[in-house]
């Protein structure tokens, strides 16, 4: 016959029934901390038009969408396309759901999403996003940032990994604010993305590139102090105010920022926060808080969940305005770096709590019997109904089973068995 | 502004937040009933290769199928689409991981398929499908047969539904058996087709369009007779029996029959399952065991969930033979026509168990360590962090938890609060 590849497309994770237990674990946790605290959950279609996928987007995510064409439809009437992130979808779905929901609108949406990526290692085509948004309508209190942030942190506790994780939290009105006083407001974009990037490259780099700029060496010096920041909520903003800055958004910024950190120590939180400088989230959307989480033993991993705060969520639909804090987890891209670096708890245990073994057709039916009992009990049960040797069902159960219980023609007349443990 | 259509496409379910935490809440009974039977969840990417797609499907299947074109490719290039049902996956994801997996192997998916049908009401494009099947390796026993209609009939059971499920079982070899004896067996796709309509139609209109075939009168009686058949296990066969067909296929259908009727009723089955020779599951590559669930007492919803046994999976991509029994619930339309007919229990208490609403900023760090306690004791909790009055912050929890703490100077100096009820 006609040997046709197997594989599945490249860019997409398939995984094994092990691996693909434990990923499922890992969305689980993250569905029910996301419901815990009070996120309602959602699921938008993943086809959308054109015009709402791209009505903000542009650039590389316009040459990355995947676009869907009917048999019957030429390619240039196809009008729809799979969705690349969950926050454009939330912003149609708000504005047509407006009347029907209640505001803050906390929200929250597991699901694939879809970028023609050039394929590489660890670079995925098809991925699962998971994330919380909360919605406000005219306003949104600054306290929902940190609520964001400490259901993400709830999140990654509940993975039980075997290594800390970091929050890295900055706010985005300081670095504006610093840059509105040095008069380098119209460089800011450019200041932005050497900033973003400084953690990449070495202090010089990140110098000569502001040098480039044509900015004054006495405000590269501060900006490259400034970067430097990060720590605790007293020792950053301390550090802050000794760069000698006036300015009323920097202030804003940092008054914000304090305000986030205090609650999230107020809920409890050490070690597992920290404000950064340096955390500026490129290329999003964000005007205040902006986050991300990183595994500081393991630095190349990169950051493993970001997000913040956006003045206006749906701007291209309604003029209604719609602040919102929000953050995601790129769960197919974490459970492969978690798994390359053996840092999650595989699902050890067999697939199956017991393996129910007949030894004649003659006592499926005392198994069957069984089985449903123990499925009332919670356990996970299948019966090995194949026609082969004890021996051989033995085997298969040990491969499937935590523990296997052998029913011959004594145990069903008497209704005793035993458990055995396989190992 | 432009004006933006924010409406899903059309045939896409888009469910606001309580509506989607009941669809959630059905989708989860089904994962968790599969996992109690024992089978093991995985998933398979969204978009496969045409060539893995179309291998086996032709004439609506692929008129109705997505392909994907990335902005960079003519659609000529393209040889991606999403995928239309989980068979054709899960037969790819078999041969590629063959040595990987146990056989016989019990699988379980759940997640969103796609076919570009004529939209039309409770016909979606994008659809929910949750399936069950056991694959076996070179053989597998008709026992697993009843191991899958069991586990469906266990997930109906879960729903709760304020009806009965009946599920009608069949075996394709009867009437097979007894086009063969018949000399019919060349006829026997045109046949099939129209005892798989004999339900929507008259007895009458049965007859004609067996008649314009050109069989012979007897043979018609018998066959309208033969489709009249159902009913419990001992009945059936006595009146199979009676019809005097002698033919080797037909006795086998009829053992394989009472084989899984039978292995039901041991396993505690009795009204909820019935045997009936309308059920053929007419274009599907079916070849003993089919079954279908109904709703008696709504005939007009049809069919509610499906499937059967065929001899082999993965035909097209491999020369070894992967017998399997299946069966799949379409939880997008069957969410949709209990919703209609008010089938199923909606989630009606309030999305969230409790808010907690510190009076003023001062009081939030208390409510927080409040929100945390109730958390770990498994309570899902909202925050009130609204900058609002008291009673407008009352009126925000009362709308979306079904209870609410308050939070004042008192209760966050002595420690003691009261949990009101919302009604």
């Amino acid at each position: 016959m006609k040997k046709i590849n197997t594989s599945p497309i490249s860019g997409m994770q398939e995984l094994l029934p092990a691996a693909a237990a434990t990923f499922e674990k890992l969305k689980k946790k993250i569905s029910d901390i996301y419901a815990a605290h009070g996120f309602l959950k959602i699921e938008t279609p993943t086809i959308e038009r054109c015009e709402i996928l791209l009505a903000k987007a542009g650039g590389d995510t316009e040459k990355q969408i995947y676009k869907v064409v009917k048999t019957a439809e030429s390619q240039e009437e196809a009008d729809q396309a799979l969705r690349f992130d969950h926050t454009v979808p939330l912003a149609r779905y708000v504005v047509e759901h407006e009347n029907d929901l209640t505001f803050p609108f906390k929200v929250s949406q597991i699901g694939r999403n879809f970028r023609g990526e050039r394929a590489q290692r660890g670079r995925f085509r098809e991925f699962y996003q998971c994330d919380v948004d909360v919605i406000g309508r005219g306003n949104l209190p600054i306290a929902y940032d940190a609520d964001v942030i400490s259901t993400l942190l709830d999140a990654f506790a509940s993975f039980e990994l075997n290594t800390p994780v970091l929050a890295r939290i900055n706010n985005r009105k300081i670095l504006s604010g610093m840059l509105e006083a040095f008069e380098l407001s119209e460089k800011a974009g450019e200041v932005f993305d050497i900033i973003d990037h400084a953690e990449k490259v070495s202090p010089e780099i990140t110098e000569e590139a502001l040098k480039e700029l044509g900015i004054e060496e006495v405000k590269i010096a501060t900006i490259l102090k400034f970067v430097e920041i990060h720590g605790s909520r007293d020792n950053v903003v301390g550090e802050l105010r000794e760069l000698g800055i006036e300015n009323e958004m920097f202030e804003e910024g940092i008054a914000e920022l304090e305000k986030v950190l205090g609650l999230l120590e107020a809920d409890g939180r050490g070690g597992e926060i920290e404000a950064d400088m340096k955390i500026v989230r490129g290329l999003d959307y964000y005007t205040g808080t902006v986050f991300e989480f990183n595994l500081p033993e393991y630095k190349q991993i990169g950051s493993v969940c970001g997000g913040g705060r956006y003045e206006n969520l749906a701007g291209h639909f309604t003029d209604q305005k719609l602040p919102g804090a929000g953050g995601s987890i790129g769960l197919t891209r974490l459970f492969y770096v978690l798994a390359e670096n053996n840092l999650v708890k595989s699902q050890e245990e067999k697939p199956v709590d017991f393996a129910i073994i007949p030894i004649t057709d003659a006592e499926i039916g005392f198994a069957l019997k069984v089985a449903r009992g123990l499925r009332a009990e919670g356990e996970t049960v299948t019966t090995v109904l194949t026609d082969k040797k004890l021996g051989d069902k033995l085997k298969y159960a040990a491969s499937v089973a935590a523990k296997g219980i052998v029913i011959g023609e004594t145990e069903a007349q008497t209704g005793e068995y035993q458990v055995k443990e396989f190992h």
